[in-house]
């Protein structure tokens, strides 16, 4: 198995400008693996539920490649359940209801059959559970990725520092990145974080794009110019999984493939705003993901001559 | 003449976090030239200065190729000044000191040496100058483009409007295109902007680079990542300067070539924030120009298969 996830997989109840759901099934772990499945056809999935939660979704991510051996079902107990209000800008929102619930106490078990990944990424949790999995893995894996947030800034900044020390790639964004290294300049904290453990940093700046900074080289991939964001629920980790999965399968971290990850991800990412909660990504094919693909070369690229020629 | 310009040449006094300029030359008209004279080799400037204007820059625009046969000199009278103070985030800034002085009553005049260039650059002012500047050419420019500001929506947004039905590339920042369009979503303000007559709308996002709307098609151009911007004065314009001169001398409107021309407006942004006014934008060859964009197209550009195959 190349790829192994962890991650919440939870319920989420969403209120956007356009509409409102009852719970339905979200979470990093669940958005992460729903988009890497599109390039990586193998994978693992490591997470906690409790008995309410739906035996299909299960299924259906295994009918996605989605190895489920780590997913552990907590009897007489309750899935993680969020609940969140957006502001009209989209841009920020409100937590209405957190119930940590299974994921309070959430011990991760990596099976033998994921114990030997060369890919891993963790989905935002607590660095302590995070440190756990890189630490119950049987080798070290090729490239590890981590997203994290300021909530675990703000309460676990140690713990955070600890677990940075053992990744590859760290995954935040633009806020985040300015909060942990307390430079308002992108290129200045990209400097500093990377001084902490990540020598690849990707730092998401939502409508504006990512940038990447890896070795001496910066890529900047554009977010595709949207009409309306229908709900942001999942993008980050839909933009991970996306990234992650093409990693996976092309198995190449050079800046030039690194590029190509991220626009991937980038790709996955406008899809999932489109519907609420992971419903987009049930939905499109891979041919859906090359059209959308052809946009952003289209948005992004460039032929240019030197030379003062034109 | 391929190009004419009309914009403010003026005195700004700057106060940045990083420190502070007496009286220095500024203006739109002369951040616009300066960047137009690396790609277009001939050009005029009309504008208006005061007696207190010295010499020794207008002779330096005529080294360069600026015509300034219709930049006007008023004597016994003052040059137009600006002082501001930018905020710590540099994104941000307090106008200090306007004082229009020969700008209040600018009548613009065209020579006969400007009246049939194919291109025409409105840099901001009242849009009844703007027009009236139009309706002195010869001919119709082939292309027009206009800078604008939230200021002349507050104050005088018909005659905005009029203009606006004259021209054919409109650029202003998104705040300004929120404001323009009464919508959010940027897609969307283009949309409603363009029906107000530009075809082409560039809207730009400060740090987080540029949009291009071009037909169907949209381009993304980045900001370059910078440890710190010095002073942002005159970057906007310059950025339309790089642009329209770009444009100017090759004579290409298509969707490919205004692309290039985007990143050339962008290059030449990126050395204008690195010194007080247009000090660097006197300094820099056609060298570090080709070195600058070679950065923008390893930001930028990608090389991507598709259907699925990596």
């Amino acid at each position: 198995m190349k790829l192994v996830t962890v991650g919440s997989v939870a319920f989420d109840a969403i209120e956007t400008p356009f509409g409102k759901t009852d719970k339905i099934v979200g979470g990093a772990g669940t958005f992460i693996s729903l988009a890497s499945s599109f390039f990586a056809k193998e994978q693992g999935l490591i997470s906690v539920v409790g008995e309410d939660f739906p035996n299909e979704t299960l299924s259906y991510l295994t009918s996605r490649g989605v190895n489920i051996e780590g997913v552990q079902i907590k009897k007489g107990e309750k899935t993680f359940f969020w609940s969140g209000k957006y502001h009209n800008d989209m841009n920020s929102r409100d937590t209405l209801v957190t119930e940590l619930n299974v994921l309070g106490t959430f011990d991760p078990i990596v099976p033998e059959s994921c114990q030997h990944a060369d890919y891993l990424m963790l989905g935002n949790l607590s660095p302590q559970v995070q440190l756990t999995v890189i630490n119950r893995m049987a080798k070290r894996p090729k490239l590890i990725a981590m997203d994290t947030m300021n909530f675990w800034m703000d309460i676990a900044l140690d713990d955070l520092k600890e677990t940075m020390k053992h990744v590859d790639v760290l995954i935040i964004n633009d806020e985040e990145a300015r909060q942990l290294s307390k430079e308002y300049s992108l290129v200045r904290a990209a400097k500093i974080i990377r001084q902490m453990g990540p020598r690849i940093l990707i730092i998401k700046k939502g409508e504006h794009g990512a940038l990447l900074f890896h070795g001496e080289n910066i890529f900047f991939a554009p977010a595709l110019p949207l009409e309306e964001v229908f709900d942001p629920t999942g993008a980050g980790d839909t933009f991970a999984g996306g990234f992650m999965g093409y990693l996976a399968a092309s198995d190449d971290d050079s800046f030039e493939n690194m590029k190509r990850a991220i626009i991937a991800g980038s790709a996955l990412a406008s899809f999932c705003v489109e519907k609420f909660g992971t419903q987009r990504l049930t939905e499109i094919t891979t041919e859906d993901i090359d059209q959308r693909i052809r946009q952003f070369v289209s948005l992004s690229n460039f032929e240019m001559n030197l030379n003062g020629t034109h």
